[in-house]
């Protein structure tokens, strides 16, 4: 057919090696066919209709389809198949066997017997009546689709639906067709779904028309798929299914053979070996010029191949990972194509176990996803219990109504945790995260009997501890039982490509790590530092803790700096084994945060203990604690604020600090420490804090005879410093902007008790997305950019980072580069996606310009 | 002497009518001294020295003091006296009797009798041994100054300690009395007292020679002060002393006589008939002349009456302003100048009784000074107890640990308030001075034994409930019993300064006011209307708690609304009033904003009885309580949280806001109220909050059949509403800037417990001022500015106002006229202060403009 300047653009296109194909104008499968076609393939007659083509015919305009059937012979059937620009997008189902009529059906009764013949056309009533008539499908349902008296079913069910005979004109069927795929792709459904996926407002849907070849017949007929790679692992072998008298994907359904001849039964291998022999040798030239793993659709007609499609394999995170490095190792792409193939936050699901997607799930609860992965073990209500049972090796999973820095032992001892409050930014999320644990927060559908041990369920069942449950943290819902859990694959591939990223990133990785274990998964993962250590944990070990508590229990100066000096040998020993993992890579220690009171026991039976402990009467040890307590803890008296009151602790940290550098560098691995001022808010907070580490600093030195040298800086979390930062920058080597409390500040929440509201926020679009969660650029990112703009103009080589949980999200790190920030530091278990992220952004960059 | 090129300048000049003598070389003394030379008053030859020539003096270069003499005749003896350009600014003190030497002692013992000389010269060794020579005043105490003996001990005491004897020559001694004199004034002590009063680092000292005038000896002799005010209240009278035989100002010390004939005794009216018409013909074109009341020292020498000096009566803040609007009023200075006169923060003195300063004062213990005024009352430990010491009349003091909102009642009912912990702006503190009731916080020397219902003073003493104590929180002191008090003054003359200074302003004024109560004094100290109604009060007291506890504890939308539609009738009640009062004016109202949490009771006793009353089980109670607690109050589910989660709370006061506005504009009295969303982050909220209260706005006009207007408006607490002012602002009539909360997030600081370490920040330096009491106009102003220049940007007619506890501070004011701001809100007790802090910048501009 024919534009002409008073017709809109119908224009269809027949597909050969040099018709003017495009993705962008008719669709990756038209384009896939039309490569299939050029590396010789067999594939049938096929006509593209283009984006704009599609686009008429939901208005209207639909093409002459008498004129195009007439382009595949006398007695055309055909198919339709939509192909959108971005397979991903989606878009209506295949029609098969269109020009089925009774004419024709009694035609194909003779040439491919009565049983082929009442299949093919049954089958396109069925999709005719449901896809193009939007009739009820479950009339048209038929168990025997092979038999004349399904046919005779359905024909009747369509006359009766739509008081009319079966349309019997090719032209006119197709026609039809067409017009109904072109508006369900304009239907609003459609719309939202694509655009989900990130296809723009304006994406378009082109169609392909093929001939149908229809496996079913007389000598060899049948239809298949074959793909060269294995979905779950990416590793390269032939797997697929071949089905006799079968069309479309019918092999995938039921009881069709395996491809290669193996101990499971008669293989196609077998069946039909000439065709075997030439659908695999089709393997290798269509990974080296598609530069894919492709799925292929094929039809063996009378002992005949024929290529019908072919489609990317859909594959898993690990399998993408392996072909992407396979392919680039084998130079069919280069790398940088293999780093973008693969997204960032893919990544995560290569570092956690999974549930199987194939295994039945038993789903007794919902809540937030909020740490991914999975883990099976026994329900405990206490930290302790979780010890309990680690000490026993079994597996447990803590159960809480929110968790609170004491839980952290317990948290160490679990698998998994769940908690009835709390959102994506609540104590047990963030640090959950933290451990790589999988985490499911805010059940609020559960209620817990703390005392009785018992979790009711919103169905009225009762869990009680012990009870054995699987957390998928990951998709939020908490099974029954010990479901089947898929192992994480963290192979070669996986390493490749880390390197890779690292070599190409533009902005650099740290993690956030505060033990040995938190050390070791930051170096496996290529974390270039340790961005945050955070001490406070430190003192939460039992021996400590009382010594800690000792400490703040202190009538005088003197007595402080008696149990700070037992604490230094621990805190220094807890130095030196990060400074010795992370072997001369910067460690960047935050110095102590927490509120005092969060030491002290809250219980009554807590507090008679501490009194026992510290032979005080327990009305001292109450009227303390109710002293130390805050209103508000999170605006309190924490952070650098002890650091000037209480200045006793800073100084116990520094000289720990310094004595491990001290060491580490007398045994030959020279490490440059970094020390961070927490919660600043005004510039002599700084100069008072600096005063008194250069001075510590310099006391170790000359005790030690050791040169070691350190880095002072400030981590950024109250709006204030952000405002201030040209003055605080000249007295520090670096900022690091804590975007937690940044963000609770400059919202004015608190990350603990935004999980009331927040889902309600997000749902009324209040808030585009969780602040806590993903960096909300428009506040918080303009302090990011106003903190680090003054510090440069300031001190043009302060270094710049951020050391939140959003430091490990691919949007925070584009930000953050955008600004000009050195580093970004993240969970350990996030700095594999961030290193990826970053790869990605240079790597824009470099396409762009 | 001359100034020749070579020599430095030591410039001293002849005061004549005609001399070269300025405040700003010479200063304020001298220019008097000038002034009343120019009146013809018989002031002594006086010769004034500049600060240039001081400054060379404190550098070495002395002038010949023998020269100097020479103009004081063959026997000078004179006297020098400071001249700073501000009196305030401190000096040195006078010298007299410079000359006295062994010569002339005998000279005089002839011509004045024996006893008068010895006086003479004692007194000068005495002031030269401990102002010039600096010696142990102790060593020259004398009971018998008048003694032959008194002479001798302080001469030989001389003689010891300098190991010479006292100097004889009158040229020698003025040299270094005038070099003693420069050098006090470039001490550091010295420096420092005077820069804290305002001086520049570069002030100068002016000196002024005077000759003695003795008021000893035969015929009547004496000297005095007069001035002609009350200093007190301002009211023009005759007062002062004259003692006969005496110099300097020994007739303030001891048995002076008055100077008016009256009862008490013999007068100088009577004693020097002449003298005293004289000196009272001075008062009126003293007045005149030198445009303000002056305190006149003289010398009556031998019946003569002889001017030495004169200086601007120090007065009270009520005198002040009583003397500048009568000055005004009399057409002596112009109004501008008259409000220029009074230091803003003064006008609080006038407005609370005060501590008659004069009294005995027994300090039990000293606190911080967190809202003015004092008062005297029983002492009570809980809000309830001030309520029925209320009912019973009877005054009592509200002693409590710190306050809480439940408190508000017993404050309202209190007459001052007393917490152990908490700073300038920890609840009491803000409420207080919000009420304009007494009120000393932080006072932590004291134990508070609440259920013993004692409180134990530092020293030991105890007191109980009942026992009489008095509050001063304008010194911070509890003072035992009941302490003399002052009454205010509010009189015509600062009706009349508060109308000029509301005329000259040109940044307006409106009170913070929650009350009816409160709405009455904004009306009576010219509030420009209500920038800041807090509603949250409303719900606390009894019938209306309950209500809202019913409303928390509802399992439905619909149960929320009924028990909201009971309150509904009165908070309409409420607006009502305030509209009422106001007659006209803006009443700007905040909508709901604390959490909930602070309307349930927090022990178990108050729970229970809360499970009575709303007959539920009591653990339902302490579940729901448990489940609405949160960790960070301040930052959690409040304000407009609270508007988009539950939104009928807000639809019931918009409709009460309404259906009040429609009432009283029916009864002819239009009134356009405001709608003000607290807590805002994101302009989100405000379109949803706004579409809901638009739709309640149409349905009481519909119902109700009055076209009433209102304006809808945010308050910007959070920095993030700052940032993103241009996007908020469309939306909005107006922006109003809560400097409190904005502070507490700009600095990530909470108000509530800022008090544990503030002190200790602000004596290191750490903090300048308290960021809650001084606006932080480095990074909150900053925000300040950001949010008002953005919000002008997209809403050029936007109403910028901040109705924080800062908008009564004149730094702010300052600082929010700056920037733009429309008007200020404040306490409505600082209100006057902040007109008249409004008008001085106004008129500073114009001076400078």
């Amino acid at each position: 057919m024919q534009n002409t300047p008073d017709q809109p653009v119908t224009s269809y296109t027949l597909i050969t090696e040099g018709a003017p194909i495009a993705v962008n104008s008719h669709g990756g499968r038209a384009k896939c066919l039309q490569r299939l076609t050029r590396l010789n393939m067999p594939v049938p007659r096929t006509v593209a209709l283009s984006f704009d083509c599609v686009r008429g015919i939901a208005q209207g305009q639909v093409p002459d389809a008498k004129d195009m059937l007439a382009s595949f012979g006398d007695r055309p059937v055909v198919s339709v198949r939509p192909s959108s620009e971005d397979p991903d997008w989606g878009g209506p189902g295949a029609i098969l066997n269109i020009g089925m009529n009774a004419a024709r059906h009694k035609v194909m009764a003779e040439e491919l017997g009565q049983e082929a013949a009442d299949r093919l056309y049954t089958r396109f009533v069925q999709s005719y009546a449901v896809h193009v008539a939007r009739l009820d499908p479950d009339e048209f349902e038929v168990d025997d689709s092979d038999s004349a008296d399904a046919l005779k079913r359905v024909l009747e069910a369509y006359e009766f639906e739509c008081e009319e005979e079966f349309p019997q004109d090719p032209a006119h069927q197709l026609e039809e067709v067409l017009r109904s795929m072109a508006r369900a792709w304009e239907g609003t459904t459609a719309r939202l779904l694509r655009q989900a996926k990130g296809a723009p407002a304006d994406a378009g849907l082109g169609l392909v028309v093929q001939e149908m070849i229809f496996g079913l017949g007389s000598g060899e007929c049948g239809s298949g798929v074959i793909r060269f790679i294995n979905p779950q692992t990416g590793h390269r072998q032939i797997e697929g299914r071949y089905k006799r008298q079968s069309q479309g994907r019918d092999a995938l359904d039921g009881d069709a053979v395996f491809l290669q001849k193996d101990a499971r039964g008669t293989s196609m291998e077998e069946l039909c070996p000439k065709c075997y022999a030439t659908l695999t040798g089709y393997g290798a030239s269509l990974r080296e010029k598609l530069r894919e793993e492709m799925e292929v659709e094929f039809v063996v007609d009378n002992g005949e191949l024929r290529i019908l499609d072919a489609i990317r394999v859909q594959r898993t995170s690990p399998a993408a990972v392996r072909v992407a490095v396979d392919l680039a190792n084998d130079k069919i792409i280069p790398r940088e194509e293999a780093l973008l193939r693969i997204e960032p936050r893919a990544l995560t699901e290569l570092l956690h176990r999974q549930v199987n997607p194939d295994a039945p799930r038993d789903v007794l609860l919902k809540g937030i996803a909020a740490s991914p992965g999975a883990a099976t073990g026994k329900i405990v209500f206490s930290a302790t219990a979780a010890q309990a049972s680690q000490a026993r090796d079994e597996a447990c999973i803590l159960v809480r109504r929110e968790t609170a820095p004491e839980d952290i032992r317990g948290m160490h001892a679990a698998s998994a945790v769940l908690t009835e409050r709390g959102g994506m930014s609540s104590h047990a999320a963030v640090i959950a995260r933290g451990l790589g644990l999988p985490c499911i927060v805010g059940a609020s559908d559960l209620k817990l009997k703390r005392k009785e041990k018992r979790l009711i369920l919103p169905d009225g069942r009762e869990l009680g501890e012990g009870d054995l449950i699987t957390v998928d943290g990951s998709s939020g819902d908490v099974l029954d039982g010990a479901a089947e859990l898929l192992e994480p694959t963290l192979e070669d591939g996986f390493r490749t490509l880390l390197t890779w990223a690292e070599d190409v990133s533009d902005i650099k990785v740290r993690a956030n790590a505060d033990t040995p274990a938190d050390a070791e998964i930051a170096r496996r993962f290529r974390a270039r530092g340790i961005g945050l250590c955070r001490t406070e944990h430190m003192f939460f070990e039992h021996d400590r803790l009382t010594l800690m508590r000792e400490m703040i229990f202190a009538n005088s100066p003197d007595d402080r700096a008696a149990a700070l000096d037992r604490l230094l040998p621990m805190q220094r020993a807890d130095f030196k084994k990060l400074f010795e993992i992370m072997r001369g890579e910067r460690v960047c220690i935050r110095l102590f945060d927490p509120p005092l009171h969060e030491f002290l026991p809250h219980t009554r039976e807590g507090m008679r203990e501490l009194a026992g402990a510290l032979d005080l009467p327990l009305s001292d040890v109450e009227r303390r604690v109710k002293a130390l307590s805050e209103f508000n803890p999170m605006l309190g008296m924490r952070g650098v604020r002890l650091g000037i009151t209480v200045p006793e602790i800073y100084d116990m940290q520094a000289r720990a600090i310094f004595e491990a550098a001290a060491e580490v560098s007398a045994e030959g691995q020279a490490i440059i420490p970094e020390v961070m001022i927490p919660l600043v808010s005004a510039m002599r907070e700084v100069e008072i804090v600096k005063a008194r580490i250069d001075l510590v600093a310099a006391q170790v030195r000359a005790a030690s005879g050791v040169e070691f040298d350190f880095r002072l800086g400030v981590m950024v979390e109250t709006p204030r410093a952000a405002l201030r930062a040209e003055e605080i920058a000249p007295h520090v080597s670096f900022l690091s902007f804590g975007t937690n409390d940044l963000t609770q500040m400059t919202y004015g929440l608190s990350r603990d008790d935004a999980g009331r509201f927040m889902s309600e926020y997000v749902r009324q679009e209040v808030y585009a997305e969780d602040p806590f969660h993903t960096l909300d650029t428009d506040g918080v990112g303009e302090l990011l950019e106003i903190g680090a703009e003054r510090a440069r103009r300031s001190q043009p080589d302060v270094t710049l980072s951020i050391c939140g949980e959003h430091g490990g999200n691919p949007e925070s790190i584009a930000f953050c580069r955008q600004a000009g920030f050195d580093y970004v530091s993240c969970s350990p278990f996030r700095v594999p996606v961030a290193w990826l992220a970053g790869a990605h952004l240079a790597l824009k960059d470099q396409i762009e310009s």
